[in-house]
């Protein structure tokens, strides 16, 4: 990597709240000092977004990472060219939308892969809308992970002092209680040890909720915490990695967010989702780990209710983008 | 009800915080133009902990509740008069303190029950002296369930400008996920509306939980949201219930403590649990609702690693008490 890292922002569901965001972030000069921000998506819609918001940018539509100008002004758009405004409703599901997010996502890996870009952030998708256009994807995490092969990638939460590992994500509650088994929890411990490092910490500090009220009680309700979570700790340990637990999930995640743990290891979607969604920022970011390339994430979604109407906050996207950077910063370093 | 409502606070277990909690929320002076409380309890263990925190005031031990004093300065204790000092160890788990406060609260439920007490604040309790002790009651709301032959109650948390009440609370999640039937959403729905009507709200306005990702995401993440929980929020909504869900449950509980929702009903115990506990407050407090009794509590437990040391926060204790006597004299204003 010469100079600034190169992030890759994918354009997202255009009828969502997307090319609103990312036009509005590329109007900050700071993030040019960050990092050389190059958008994949369409051009027409990007120079759609700027200009019905009024922002004070140019559109360089180009066809290679080669072509970008990385320069404050002008928005350096790989332009697939796969969409045209008449071909979807601001604000509403569509299945072109749909497909066109799925190729942005599609060439910014294969970009990541080839080492033209450095990093990915990505701006949102709809489930909905990528489904009806024939793709089965529950959700851009295991999207990436298709796309890159990679078995063993899992999503990070982060907001403001909170990190939040999952060990399942999009599956009915019931399916994510099966895999709160030994293997599962160890497997998530580990990458979330491993990419902590790469975030930059020596000896992250890990903790591990429980699954059960009480983190089970001692076994009162439910014995998942003494089967399978203690268990994996322990072999965690053994391993040499700072990681304790399994902690009641009710509490853990507040003493975390005030700096006694760098990290939990939640059990389920949603354990991890309202703690960090309770802190009530709105700058909150995914990071995928454990995929070969570098990936976050805002952590909101298309939010058709208030796309294309110049209201949608666009802090999300800038952290993602900023964080993005970052961790291509250290990764180089840590290759150099 | 004649005066102020009489407020019952139990006790507790006494070798964790309850005694302590209980002595610093009677030194002050506007809980008497509450209510007036009573304590019941042991006379004795009462008396050390007002000894060893030097706080200013009298106990007066007595057999009845018409002995009470009601006038601040002095405690009233109900003097079960079942443990002595010795008999514990302070900041340890003992099967004695585990027995003795199971008799208090069964002592309350019968003052209550006989209208000779107005309402019952309760002090922590551990579950596993309780057990120890012989009892095989998961925790308080399952206790006073049995003491009160209800069968249809449900705990209701309180923090700040958040209220949750649970469909199901101390059971494993598998077993949580087997409760959410159309049956048991319904029921908790109605609970929680004759519930909130009786805290004051003429109308109050509902949220229902999802309890897989994203609510299911239609379907694609889990099945419960289609065949119990939207048919229990639409039958409840036929009997004129101002109630709507189910919501996503990461961002459903920041939307009601943001004033969207008077109470959020939800699915299993770590997801209101985790919400209320984010908000960092040190006042939350618990109400069981739908008994034939008034009873609030503390929101923490005996926290036996703080407890006589002179550190223990009364906040929760207080609330909990005010709470009681406000909804005992509602309750009193209602039926003259």
């Amino acid at each position: 990597m010469s100079g600034k890292p190169v992030v890759g922002i994918t354009m997202g569901d255009a009828s969502g709240v997307g090319p609103e965001v990312i036009a509005k972030c590329l109007s900050d000069r700071d993030l040019y000092e960050a990092c050389s921000p190059l958008v994949i998506g369409d051009a027409d819609v990007m120079g759609e977004a700027i200009s019905i918001f009024g922002i004070d940018l140019k559109v360089n539509a180009i066809k290679d990472p080669d072509e970008a100008l990385f320069k404050f002004g002008t928005v350096d758009v790989l332009d697939l060219d796969n969409l045209d405004i008449v071909d979807f409703v601001k604000g509403k599901i569509s299945t072109a939308a749909g497909k066109a997010s799925v190729e942005y996502i599609e060439k910014a890996v294969q970009l990541a892969l080839s080492g033209k870009i450095d990093a990915i952030a990505t701006a949102p998708i709809s489930k909905e809308a990528v489904n009806r256009a024939g793709y089965s994807y529950p959700g851009h995490t295991e999207m990436l992970a298709s796309f890159t092969k990679c078995e063993d990638c899992a999503m990070m939460l982060v907001s403001g002092p909170l990190r939040v590992v999952h060990v399942s994500t999009h599956v009915p509650l019931l399916e994510a209680c099966r895999r709160v088994t030994m293997p599962n929890v160890l497997r998530t411990i580990l990458i979330t040890n491993e990419s902590m490092k790469r975030l930059g910490f020596r000896s992250p500090k890990i903790a591990v909720a429980g699954i059960n009220p009480h983190a089970g009680e001692g076994g009162l309700f439910g014995k998942e915490e003494i089967q399978e979570i203690s268990p994996a700790v322990m072999e965690a340990r053994n391993r040499g990695i700072d990681v304790s637990g399994p902690y009641p999930a009710d509490t853990i995640f507040l003493r975390a967010s005030r700096g006694e743990f760098d990290v939990v290891v939640a059990m389920f979607h949603d354990q991890g989702h309202i703690a960090v969604k309770m802190l009530g920022l709105e700058e909150g970011i995914n990071i995928t780990i454990g995929l070969p390339v570098v990936r976050t994430s805002v952590d909101h979604g298309t939010a058709y209710d208030i796309a294309w109407k110049g209201v949608a906050d666009p802090r999300s996207m800038k952290k993602a983008v900023k964080a993005a950077a970052e961790m291509a910063s250290r990764k180089s370093n840590a290759l150099t």
